[in-house]
């Protein structure tokens, strides 16, 4: 993950829910691809991530971007099964494609969450058309920040690798730390951070 | 259920959580009492019917009023489990007194839902200081009206028993019907009403 | 207003709107009424304020509570105009009487607002059916809280005058102070308190 | 205006406020610009419009994307003043050049209005770098539709002429119609369209 604009490595998925056929990063090449990680039982998912993910999968055309939700489960492995993961895809009417993150078999996060640093849920990764992140975030993300990023890369052949700057969008910086954990204020209380040191396995 | 004023009947509750030791509708005599029908995969639950209740907790001096969670599953038995509803409430931090409305064992609604005529969730029933039903909603209700009936009837030793056109709440009407089903609008898309006919059980 | 149990003394208005003939608070005695004062240039008016007063006019009947507006101009005298407010009233169709304050012709703040002590908008005050300030705040309250006020009042020839502490709703306190202005968090930025002392005139 | 591709002519703005110095289109050329269409006394406007035009304003660099506010007068001529729109941009902290409208001088629809067609407040008209009409909207618009097209725009010299269908974008069609307005569920009631054939004239 040294190289932002190195391309995503292929995630882990051990079960895919939504989509008639598995998905792969390398499939989904050439369009641009917004990954929604996220907990069933995570509050601040619930109430903003996954209807903001939802509301994006219906404002973009298909061809142009793809829509993802991951489910990356760090805590609670015992009840949030992939039985409850469908009971709660029924309930909620969620309709892109999901895919349930492999378990490290530990307890701790799941492996891709692992894998591309993500430091709770909800998380937000936004790839271009050449599979390379242009935002990685934690936590809430405005409506107006997340449609002029997804604008811009969807017309994206002229942006050039060098032209980060360029996108110019305000948005809240990710900050940096080893915590996993779910995002300042998607709950009711400070989180319990009993997970930290989760990136460093 | 025939006499509105008749005093309800108890509760069949199979474990207690955020309380220390069980509770008793005769042991709540003498307070007013906001009894919250819901399962934890209850979209609307989610988004309105367990935050209000949790304000309605604030709102109010326990010694007049009693706010009371009732986990009423009849349907995804077997994935909102106890363990599964613990860390839901871990999760999102509801610390009023919640129990785990007895199963019928046969995957149809739970047994109070069945015995209080409960239509599906989220609903309310709120009873005054004599246990008497002064309210029984189903679906969402406003704060106001809310509060307003709350007031109503912990200021209540005046209010008589043929005093209910005195309430004088514009409340929307609970609509009759056999299903139980999750409340209109609860849902993005119109509930299955596959547990239908719970009620003449 | 050294006595909060005295009646409030007749408010000081040189028109009506909404109202096909004057309104007295001598005439709503045996009502509770709801005051709510503010200005069409208020923002936390226009966003909760005045919302908040229409919901509550449509929660309750008419004939226990009276619902009043008061327009209270403390600044920008020259276009709170009455033709600009009946024109505000008519575009968001506020249903309510509304009586404009007389103004103290010096351009401070109206004579009501000083009579009642009104730090600024929006204020409301909630009277009992014997005339009596019950609620007197500054800024926001929640419907949940206000609405139980309401219905603890409307139902209250059971409450006594030193009963207060039974009303037992955790609302916020009014902070003292002189200034008039416009409360917190209803404005983009600090309010420019210019009008301080305004009380002590 | 029957050539969507052909450059929007100059707006007539008697004054400008929030500005050191009058603006043109001509003068915006190169960026991007959102124009928004408002009268401060219309519902919609204040509850949604304007918010949204201001948070815009902080969304994107200046350097990319200008944010014009338009008050566009055709209604309440005598109390919608400059004087009293100078104190509305100051209660309510509008930070974009705001310009008003030429009034028609026989109580219609201002001049520019009546010029770029617009149906009614609010209206929100974008324009590409060359200063063609990319979104003409009557209404409430979604921030993530809104942000896509910005950030679309703005990474633009991509996009072709006859790229419309390209922009991909969901938007909700404006329907057509001849009556000036404010816009459906801005307003408590239905609206009076009083000033039918506005455009006509």
């Amino acid at each position: 993950m040294n190289d932002p604009h190195s391309a995503l490595p292929e995630w882990q998925v051990s079960t895919w829910l939504n989509t008639p056929r598995p998905l792969t990063l390398q499939g989904l090449r050439g369009r641009v691809v917004l990954l929604h990680s996220f907990q069933m039982l995570c509050p601040g998912c619930v109430a903003y991530g996954l209807p903001q993910t939802e509301r994006v999968r219906r404002a973009f055309p298909e061809s142009d971007l793809a829509v993802i939700g991951l489910h990356t489960v760090f805590e609670h492995h015992a009840v949030m099964t992939i039985e409850a993961l469908r009971a709660f895809i029924h309930e909620y009417r969620w309709s892109f494609p999901i895919g349930v993150d492999e378990p490290d078999g530990r307890g701790g996060p799941s492996l891709t969450m692992t894998l591309y640093g993500l430091r709770g849920t909800p998380s937000c990764l936004v790839l271009d058309r050449q599979g390379r992140v242009r935002m990685h975030h934690f936590g809430q993300i405005d409506d107006l920040v997340l449609g002029a990023l997804l604008g811009r890369l969807i017309a994206g052949p002229s942006l050039r690798l060098d032209d980060d700057a360029a996108l110019g969008i305000h948005a809240d910086q990710t900050p940096t730390g080893d915590a996993v954990g779910c995002a300042p204020g998607s709950c009711g209380l400070p989180c319990d951070a009993s997970i930290a040191d989760a990136r460093s396995k």
